[in-house]
């Protein structure tokens, strides 16, 4: 119950057999008439053919449908993979009644291998047969990689019976060649495109961009908002209180899948919390905030259980931010270990404090929170631990 | 045969303690009355207290000595650490009958634990006692961390009769908790301070700045570069054929020192040399070769002996250069793996061409050349693979 839990949605999710595991790999989710689209894209210059397909119908058009094939993420594929997009939508559109510009294409999965446009063209009736009204299931099941669960999460505006579905994919920024982040999230409010691009920006654009697993952004990176107006009535302008409603439901819904990825990153046993306030500018937090979620020691630190405020203090110290070194505070959970720049003299001696803070690494989440100041400017980063098993994924040369 | 292989110069290296292994981790290195100096130090806002006085004495004085001490980092201690590096100079210059502002401390250890004064104390008296023209080698093993072999190396400018020699510690940006890249060279030849600086940064901070184990940048890092006049003559000026020779030599034991830090890193199996040529600007083509060599997804991929071209370009895409995707061409070893963006097809049905990068994979160096246009800018980085090792050195909690 995701992508189709708000009304105006099918979906279906088929095996077309561009994944050697025989698992489902060719999905599509269809809006009715009238459903309106925004998107988000990859800002990597090495962008793949249906990125900049679907940036392109986006800009042009007016999309209400998503083709999504994983195994091959048509990036590195040069004017051959922009001619297989194009042909993989056309092929798709024609069977779905729709016109191609109305359907933008996804990939994900190795870079530089070709699309089989024999498979698609084989597994579109079976795809187009089984859509429904239920089928969010299938659809998110068929997105994924080496994802090791799918993703999906509903929310509700309930004031105005608004309803919001989402699911998404990805493990790594790109996991063993297999490409990307994608994240499709549906409601049935009546929404301008334009508008719903602002709500696309503020409410999923800042939640996903917290989210690191290894500091790599990949070709195919793409989060696409739809909305259907099946819920009738006027279109909700921003401003309003159904405004605020459906922001703060679509704003759930992308809470929820950013958890589940971090939490399904590649090799990850514990979601790391990175949250920093005190900035003089929210950019100033977001670059301290990733610069820590990204750093291998604290990483391995979050691996290993150590809660190592040294390590922290090194990353924001590095990243690039001018911080008074003398104004650090950092905290691992409600614990802080190190004040005004100076780590706490207890923790060598293995103190109650060290104690505490170590207790706190044995969760599943673990919260850093550091504070640099008295400024206005706070962020927040999502980021996983970095293990053996990520090493072991990524390391693993398979034929 | 290092730091002490030029005439002028006597270094030894004494266990004080600081280090629980017992293995020596106190060291000194002398240069005869009217040796120069010229300093590169950590850019991380979170510098160390050592760093903080010895940037000073450079700027006000006529620093010819240094004292290291490996066990303790002295970094975010706060004014108590200030005060910390200070007294330990001032303990060493007066057993060693030099003015406190002649002699310059480092130190490379735990971020946060306090300095062991005590231990300095009952130290230095067999310290200056082992001062010798050959104490070269225990100096270079004194200021070790979790290296696990010295690195040294010495070069001749044959012509003028110069000799050139150096040191270096550092498996991380930082080791579990143990911090810094610390690099010591000397010479014989007369130099001025100013023109010394000019060398050292030229010959000295752009390779050092080359080198990446995993992006982190220590609170402690320090390259020194010291010239003692012994060889006598007249000063070597910018300009003058013995300039450029000494310019080689000292470039020489700095490229022998970085290639031995890359090799002994944490945990790697690698050393991953990351060419770029064909960018607009020198600073972009480091960019570009920093981003390569510092994704996880390259790094483990160098580990596995997976020649991954995919991840090579998606590294490229994502550095934040306005690259031109459809102008990459990548290189594995003599391999070429891309061209004009695109991964050549036949990598993907195992043909020769993919054979050959993985056969080049085996090698203990691992060549990676990417070309992003025909502008003449470029540059190189060094690093390494990310292996288990590396998860389990900076994972495993120790008390």
């Amino acid at each position: 119950m995701s992508v189709t839990y708000p009304a105006g949605f099918t979906a279906s999710g088929v095996t077309a057999g561009f994944k050697p595991s025989g698992l489902p790999d060719l999905g599509v989710l269809v809006g009715v008439p009238g459903t309106v689209a925004a998107g988000l894209f990859t800002t990597n210059r090495v962008s793949a053919a249906p990125v900049r397909l679907s940036r392109a119908r986006l800009a042009a058009g007016a999309p209400r449908a998503v083709l999504v094939n994983s195994g091959q993420a048509n990036a590195a594929t040069g004017a051959a993979g922009d001619a297989d997009a194009l042909s993989s939508t056309v092929l798709a559109s024609a069977a779905l009644g729709l016109e191609a510009g109305e359907l933008l294409p996804c990939s994900t999965g190795v870079i530089g291998e070709p699309l089989h446009l024999d498979l698609f063209e084989a597994a579109v009736p079976a795809l187009v047969a089984s859509l429904s009204p239920g089928g969010g299931d299938a659809f998110a099941r068929s997105i994924m990689t080496t994802d090791t669960v799918d993703k999906q999460a509903h929310a509700d505006a309930p004031d105005e019976g608004f309803r919001v579905g989402g699911c998404a994919k990805g493990v790594g920024m790109i996991a063993p060649d297999l490409a990307t982040m994608l994240v499709f999230v549906t409601t049935d409010a009546v929404v301008t495109a334009r508008d719903l691009h602002s709500m696309a920006r503020e409410q999923l654009g800042s939640r996903f961009n917290s989210l690191t697993v290894d500091d790599c952004t990949s070709t195919n990176d793409t989060v696409l908002l739809f909305a259907s107006g099946a819920a009738g009535g006027a279109s909700v302008a921003p401003g309003s209180t159904a405004w605020m409603h459906l922001c703060e439901a679509v704003g759930r819904v992308g809470e929820s899948l950013v958890r589940q990825l971090a939490a399904d990153a590649e090799g990850a046993n514990h979601v790391l919390i990175v949250e920093v306030t005190g900035a003089d500018a929210d950019q100033d937090a977001r670059v301290i905030a990733k610069a820590v979620a990204n750093s291998p020691l604290v990483k391995t630190a979050v691996f290993g259980g150590d809660p190592n405020p040294g390590r922290v203090l090194q990353a924001v110290g590095a990243s690039g931010v001018a911080v008074d070194p003398g104004r650090l505070d950092v905290w691992f959970g409600e614990t802080q270990l190190a004040t005004g720049g100076v780590i706490a003299p207890d923790y060598f001696t293995d103190g109650d404090r060290a104690g505490a803070a170590r207790l706190h690494m044995h969760g599943r989440d673990v919260h850093i929170h550091v504070s640099v100041g008295d400024g206005n400017g706070t962020s927040r980063a999502l980021g996983c631990d970095l293990s053996y098993d990520y090493v072991r994924i990524n390391g693993e040369y398979t034929t």
